[in-house]
């Protein structure tokens, strides 16, 4: 079988992991990634034998510079691909998609970008065989998956009617955190409700969904505390029974003292998770409560990490190459590790 | 009139406030400070010309070591006393309260202490009456106190079914965060729902809330998220009239660029409050939200100071100097320059 | 005896507190304060009943829509003002330099400016004669302010050799950390030697010393460790006397729980000082140890207070109106309550 | 050829990267880890396939209930193991030391601990040889280790006279960052000189070396800053190339964004090293600064990885196994992917 050729363009938190994540799946290859600058990020790709292409002259001179290997600009990483992975700052995705579409190429972009963008918003275990043989998709941001994936679970269960979630948000990724953190406060978004529910709607309509946010002076992940009106009185069995259908939803618990964010990151770094990475939503299992038709519970969020399976299973509905989405869910959970029990 | 004889027990982040707030009430007289400790906390409290006591035969010596006047033992502090603020440590409350039962004075105790201390929990603007010529009450905690008295204007204004709150906890005072902070991370407590919705509950037992909590690492004051079922679908306007109704609740808005507590904390120490304290509960205006029969909101709470209104009132209820609640709280207000309006 | 009419140019952590500091002393005015913005922090300054001056056309019309009273513009204020304090962002004070002179107007400049701006380099205990009657001076810097008052002390002591110091800088100020931190990190200054050397030499050339500077995630102030070679063997006794000989050098104790700049923020509050502000640098005295020849002692330096001082006694030598270095520093420092022993 | 036989008792911080350093050495075996725990950190073990043994009644009861397999207590641990690793919490080490004796086992303590419980203090640059064939030794501190390293260099080079250095510690490890950490602070160590310089002079008595420490609420690294007076006007190129005779010491550079230890981190990370470890002391070296016969720089060192290759060292050092230095080191480095330059 052939596989399919992946450029990956914007080389950051979000960008290496989709690479290193590529080359674990055995159906696809990497074709290279493409970035503009040529710091430590670049010339460790370089060493970890990736083709880098420089997507601007002056990035082509600063990387020649610094002796790095340059493979060639955008065009033509672009060419050597059958889909790319845009995983460029904010503001650059929807210009790179009219490049994109210029050069005749199949994208995904990231959940910064809008919905308009695509015109389809992406999260496996809701909407995969929706997003089959399309031209381009948007995988749904960090905070915007785990709710989808958390949500649609207590729906296809029945349980759901309406939620409302306050999320504390890292206030930077760990490493930039030297340049744009806060210290020593919090900072809530200025509006209620914050961005989050609307977008879980752009991938499911029929979610009622309201959100808050805020940030918090950490880095490690997110943490979402909801509030769940269900559709009747449940037990908490029932509850745990309906997340278990999500296979990327993994419970935790606060009688293994994994009671805090920092402690569950180290718990992903002693499993040998590259990056400590957690691609799974990770829900405080005895801490979740069930009182009559309410539900409250938090889990934690990697914002780095938790798309990763998402965008790879994108790769494959776009093109097409697997029609059945809980064989290409199956897939990439294998290839990378994810499970419903870390320990 | 003689005025009120005040004796505070522990001089900590709330003693020493409470100690300072004494002062400035025309009824009343501080006739000293008890502690156990010689560190510079003391040093300064000597320094202000407050009555040192020590409590402890190990810390009159420490005391007399580092050069503090020492005015007595505990006994001769409460002989002296009408009524003792107890500001210990949360384990000591209870068993200073035997203590002040045998010395035959009044006493009131913190919000860390259970309500069966006492029997009696004090909120001024929901229960002053009930505590009129009591021999004790529990002011209530910080967390507590912002809740009640937000609740408790919707309630009387008639718009409170249910109230669902997410609280972010400052990780420890500033004094004391050399020594037991959390940094780099989230801390939930174990259990939902946490004990504030209960505590509010000691207050006033019509309130239908249910809390969860977790603690951030920054030193400034607690964030609270609200999510209200309304009894009705109500405006904006009415919900802000409810909470005007409140003399000890303020509105703040990001529109001022009032976007995070540093900011507000600063803005105290702009308008010269002693140590920046805010004593009011701070709501943002702007981003409060009513959709329908729901109401969303956020507010920041300064633990350290959000109780010494409060407390002062006791003071008053307690020794029956002042039957009219609305009397007392307007001379505290009026002492401590407590406004509804900041800038 | 006319007063000397004060204008204040920026109304940010520096101006404030200027401002405030001119109001205290018997020998000076404040005529009003010119800003560019109309957020909380112009609104509580005109709610102290400054003078609010609007330096721009659009900053004029925000603070209408605010309805903050304007007063003017920058051009009238200076009008007012015999002489004007820069408190403006650092890129800003070159180019306001020469809209003061055209103006005719003696103006102070802050050390985030270069020493060419005004020629002069100001620190009260070293230079204060040089600059009298002069048109403008700069304020160094907080951290250059410290070294130069501590190590001129040990120079008068005729104990100073060289000297080599390490300064841990806070990252950001507390109105300001929600924007631009640093978070669970350390950032040194890209070079060695670091800045602060050569601009204390800006003051006094005479002076061998070095510096390394790096930023820490805290906002309460800077923390210098120096090892200093003397002259000769010393006893501790002496260098503390040495010390002693500057009036804005207090010594701190670990004894007495001094024990991080926390608690140290706390005392300044406890002692009622203004924002805490602390305008000494406070050396630890029981930390301090001289081993034959070599001193090594660490102090802390409160960045946002430790120039208000230097800058009163600059309006004073600048204007002429005192002569007398050391009356002028005795006048200051009485207004101010500055002390060489808090506790 | 046999393999040596190692115990690791206490799985903690040091202990879980011995364990695991261990298991990639050719010429040792892991026999098992010794702990009182059941949490998430022994479950995490366990499913590594460790064999995990009891130290405590208490904790065998409680590795039980949380369905952990536990293969012996400690007496069993060192029935079959050559040697133990003592990675229990520092006070621990030296009781732990006799229950070895008695037990007829070599042993190694913790940094920790104090040099006369095994009369012998560790680096293994410096004195490998005089720890062959000896019962116990103890592995200095990863401040002390990097000490060792950069200043035995110099000494090498003949270019050391004295060296004086500021310590900013990492406040705590990222694991129990909930737990103690500080926050917006920074505290210094009491005494000056801090203990890190004599420390190092238990593993060469000629070094002339004075530290001082300061904790910085940060949890990534440990930061040095360092005056070295040389022996002699030296060039740039003299210091680099004495610093490059330790193969246990890697230049970073401002030049490539390496500009933070959060920055370095990442690299780490992006390198593919477990827990993003880092082995090597990193200095700056574009940084580093001679100035006539002064030196200055700094470095970084990662508290929980860089005593790992020693530990390695040692084992192979007490149980003879290997008599050339040299050798040792370089399997060590190999087996940990050790480097001078990291891209």
């Amino acid at each position: 079988m052939e596989k399919i050729k992946i450029a990956v363009n914007g080389y950051g938190v979000i960008g290496k992991r989709v690479a290193e994540a590529v080359t674990l799946q055995e159906d696809m290859e990497l074709m290279g990634i493409g970035d503009v600058a040529a710091d430590w990020r670049i010339k460790a790709a370089a060493a970890k034998g990736y083709a880098v292409f420089a997507n601007t002259e002056e990035g082509r001179k600063a990387m020649r510079e610094k002796h790095i290997p340059v493979a060639g600009d955008l065009d033509d990483l672009l060419e050597l691909a059958d889909l790319v992975v845009d995983c460029a700052p904010k503001k650059f995705g929807a210009q790179n998609a009219e490049w994109y579409k210029t050069a005749g190429v199949k994208f995904i972009v990231q959940g910064g970008e809008k919905h308009e963008t695509t015109g389809h918003s992406f999260s496996a275990e809701n909407n995969y065989a929706s997003a089959l043989n399309r031209e381009s998709t948007r995988v749904v941001s960090c905070n915007t998956t785990s709710i989808v994936r958390t949500l649609s679970a207590l729906k296809r269960a029945g349980l759901l009617n309406k939620a409302r979630g306050t999320l504390l948000r890292r206030a930077t990724d760990p490493w930039e955190s030297h340049k744009n953190g806060i210290m020593n406060t919090m900072v809530p978004e200025p509006e209620i409700p914050s961005h989050q529910g609307p977008d879980a709607q752009s991938v499911d309509p029929e979610l009622d969904v309201v959100t808050a946010a805020v940030k918090v002076p950490q880095t490690l992940s997110h943490m979402h505390y909801w509030t769940v009106q269900l559709t009747k009185n449940a037990s908490k069995e029932e509850v745990l029974e309906a997340f278990g259908t999500s296979t990327r939803t993994a419970f935790i618990n606060m009688s293994d003292d994994l009671s805090a964010n920092n402690a569950v990151k180290e718990l992903m770094l002693d499993l040998g998770r590259p990056h400590g990475d957690m691609y799974e939503v990770a829900i405080w299992e005895d801490m979740l409560k069930v009182e009559g038709d309410e539900l409250y519970y938090a889990y934690l969020v990697d914002n780095q990490a938790i798309v990763i399976p998402e965008t790879i299973d994108a790769i494959r509905a776009l093109t097409g190459t697997e029609s059945d989405p809980q064989k290409s869910i199956t897939k990439t959970n294998h290839s990378l590790g994810i499970t419903q029990r870390f320990i």
